[in-house]
C-alpha cells in the first residue's frame, strides 16, 4: 500500500475497529478507549505519513506551524525580521511559511485566509494595511504585529520601534548641526511608522521653536530601491519653486541615499550644503560612500520581543488573554552624511 | 454553531445520512449518489469554512497552493524569482508559501516535508543541496528546481541561466581586455552554478592558450553581502604569496564589490592595475562607484519559465510526465570596473 493512499475504510479494517470509530478518533468526537485511540493512530501513522500530518491537524487544532505576512521581501529590514522569526521557531520545532503580499491589501487578505485554512497555530503580521480584518480568521489565533499598528482587532500585541522618537533624534541631530530648512522625504503611505516619524520631526521643529511647514514634507510615489532620477526631479522641483534646503530627514534609508546621489548630479556637496539622516541603518548605510548617518531599529529585540510572546501565547494560554504594545528604543548612528 | 466546530457526527445530522457515509463522501472513498456528495458538502460549507479547506484538500489531493523552498531571502536574485512565481500563481488562483532555509540541509528537509504534509499541488525549489531526498515527499508532485541542479530524482525538471557560458563570456572579456592573471573569487560551496561558472573560465582560457593554475581559484568562507575586511585579508594573502593579479571573476556581484573595496583598500586602482566582472547584474551593480561589469541573469525568463512550466504540470497531467531542462542565455554588461 502506498503512502498516503489509505482510506478510512482501511484503517477500519486495519484496526480492528469499525469505520464509525475511526471518524470518531480522527474528529476526537464521542466514545472510544484509548487502546482503540492508540490502535487507530498506530495505522494512520504507519500508512500515512501525510495524510497523518494533515487529519492530526484537524483532531488537534494544532499544526506546529506559524504564517509570517510580508509586504516585501526585497526591503532588508522586513526580510531580517522574517530571517529572525523563522529560525527561532525552528529551534522550537514549528515550521513557519511566509507569505509575500507584495504590499497589496487583496493578498493580505487573501493569505491570512490561505494560512487560516492551513491551520497555522498563529500570525506574525508586517500589515501593509491600515485595519486588520476580524473576520478573515475562523478560529482565534495569536496574532504579533510587527512594525504597523493596525487600527483595529482586539486580540493582536504590537511589536515596533520607537519611530517618534527616531524622527525627534534625526531632526534634532539636523538642526544641532545648524540646519534651518529641514525636508522630509518619505513615502505615499498613511503607515503609522512614517506617520509617527514625522510627528517627532515636528515635535524637534517645535522644541527649537522652528514653524512647521507642510509643504515640507515631500512624498515620493513608488518609490522603488534605486530611485535617482525621480528623486532629482523631485528635489529640483522644490529648488525652483523657491524652497531652500539645508536638510533632509529621509524615512528610510534608500530614500536617503537616492537623495544624496541626486544632490550631487544637482550640483550640491553632502554634508557641505545639505545634510541628510536616513532611517532602519540598512547594511549599504554603512558602505555607501559618503556613509550614511541614520536612525538605528533594533532589528534583534524586534524579532525575539515578537517571536519569544507569540511563543508565550501559543504555548501558554493564560498568557493568551493579554495584549501587548511593545516599544524598541531606536539609536542615532552618526556618519558622513551629516 | 460556530465556524469550524462542526464534527462529523453533526455533519451527518445535518445532511440526513449516517456518519460513515459522510466519512465516504470527505475520503472520495465506496459508493454514494451525487445528490448524497452534495448534501453532505453543502453542510461542510455552510457549518465548517475552515476545516472544509483541509476536508476539502484531504479530499481532492489539490489545495491550490504551491510552495518555494528558498535558501536565502536577502539574495536579491532568489528574492525576485520568489516574487515574480508567486505573483505569477496568485494571478492564477494559487496560494505560494516560501519556506526559508538558510542554506542549512536540516532545515530544507524539513520544510519539504512540511508542505509535502500541508497538500501543495507543487513546489518551486532553490535547493541547496545536491541531492533532493525522494523519500521526503509521500506525493509524487511536480517539482521545478530553479538555477540549482540536484544529482537525483526522476520529477524534477530544472531551469537554470547558462552559468558555463557566464563564466566563459566574462572571463574572454577580461582576456580581451588584457588581463593576463586571471583569478576566480568565489564561496566555498560545491553548488552547480558555480561549478559551471569555474568550468566557463577554464574553457576561455584555454581557447587563449592560458595554463589554468587551480590556485587561482579562491574560495572565501561565510561569505556576507558586505564583507570588505576578509575579502582584503584573502586578496592580500594571495599577493603575499607572489600571486600577480590583473583579473578577478567574481561569481557573484557581492563578492565582485568587496573585491573591489579591497582593492582599493590594498591601493590598486580599479580597472587600471585590475579589472573585475561580476555575476548576476543586482540592482547595486549599476549603481556602485566604479559601476560594475557583470554577467546579467534573465530572471524575467526563468521566473516566466519556470511558473508557466510549473501550471502546465499542475493542470495538464500528461504534460506532467516530461522532465525538462530548459537553459536561459546569459548577458555580458560592461561597465566601468573592466
Amino acid at each position: 500500500m502506498k503512502k498516503g493512499q489509505i482510506s478510512i475504510k482501511e484503517i477500519a479494517k486495519l484496526s480492528g475497529v469499525s469505520v464509525a470509530t475511526v471518524s470518531r478518533v480522527i474528529n476526537n468526537n464521542g466514545r472510544f478507549s484509548e487502546e482503540t485511540r492508540k490502535k487507530v493512530l498506530d495505522v494512520i501513522e504507519k500508512y500515512q505519513y501525510n495524510t497523518n500530518a494533515v487529519a492530526k491537524t484537524l483532531r488537534m487544532n494544532k499544526s506546529q506551524t506559524i504564517g509570517i505576512i510580508v509586504p516585501d521581501i526585497n526591503n532588508e529590514f522586513f526580510s531580517t525580521i522574517v530571517h529572525g522569526v523563522e529560525r527561532y521557531f525552528f529551534e522550537r520545532g514549528f515550521s513557519t511559511f511566509i507569505c509575500h503580499t507584495d504590499k497589496s491589501p487583496e493578498k493580505e487578505r487573501a493569505y491570512i485566509k490561505s494560512l487560516d485554512a492551513k491551520m497555522v497555530d498563529g500570525l506574525v503580521c508586517i500589515s501593509g494595511q491600515e485595519e486588520i480584518d476580524d473576520s478573515l480568521l475562523s478560529r482565534n489565533i495569536p496574532i504579533i504585529c510587527i512594525d504597523r499598528r493596525p487600527k483595529t482587532r482586539k486580540n493582536i500585541s504590537i511589536i515596533e520601534s520607537d519611530h517618534f522618537d527616531g524622527g525627534y533624534k534625526a531632526t534634532k541631530h539636523l538642526i544641532e548641526k545648524g540646519c534651518r530648512n529641514i525636508i522630509v522625504l518619505t513615502k505615499q503611505s498613511n503607515l503609522s511608522p512614517v506617520n509617527d516619524r514625522i510627528k517627532g520631526y515636528i515635535q524637534a521643529l517645535s522644541e527649537y521653536s522652528y514653524t512647521f511647514d507642510p509643504s515640507n514634507i515631500i512624498r515620493i510615489p513608488n518609490h522603488q530601491q534605486f530611485n535617482v532620477d525621480l528623486t532629482k526631479e523631485v528635489i529640483q522641483k522644490e529648488i525652483n519653486q523657491g524652497k531652500k534646503i539645508d536638510g533632509i530627514f529621509a524615512t528610510n534609508d534608500w530614500l536617503a541615499l537616492n537623495a544624496v546621489m541626486a544632490l550631487n548630479e544637482l550640483g550640491f556637496n553632502v554634508p557641505g550644503n545639505v545634510k541628510v539622516v536616513g532611517f532602519d541603518d540598512d547594511t549599504i548605510a554603512k558602505y555607501f560612500k559618503p556613509s550614511l548617518t541614520t536612525i538605528r531599529q533594533d532589528i534583534k529585540k524586534i524579532v525575539e520581543q515578537a517571536s519569544s510572546l507569540l511563543y508565550q501565547m501559543l504555548t501558554n494560554k493564560e498568557f493568551a488573554a493579554d495584549k501587548k504594545h511593545i516599544i524598541v528604543p531606536v539609536t542615532l548612528i552618526e556618519r558622513d552624511t551629516s
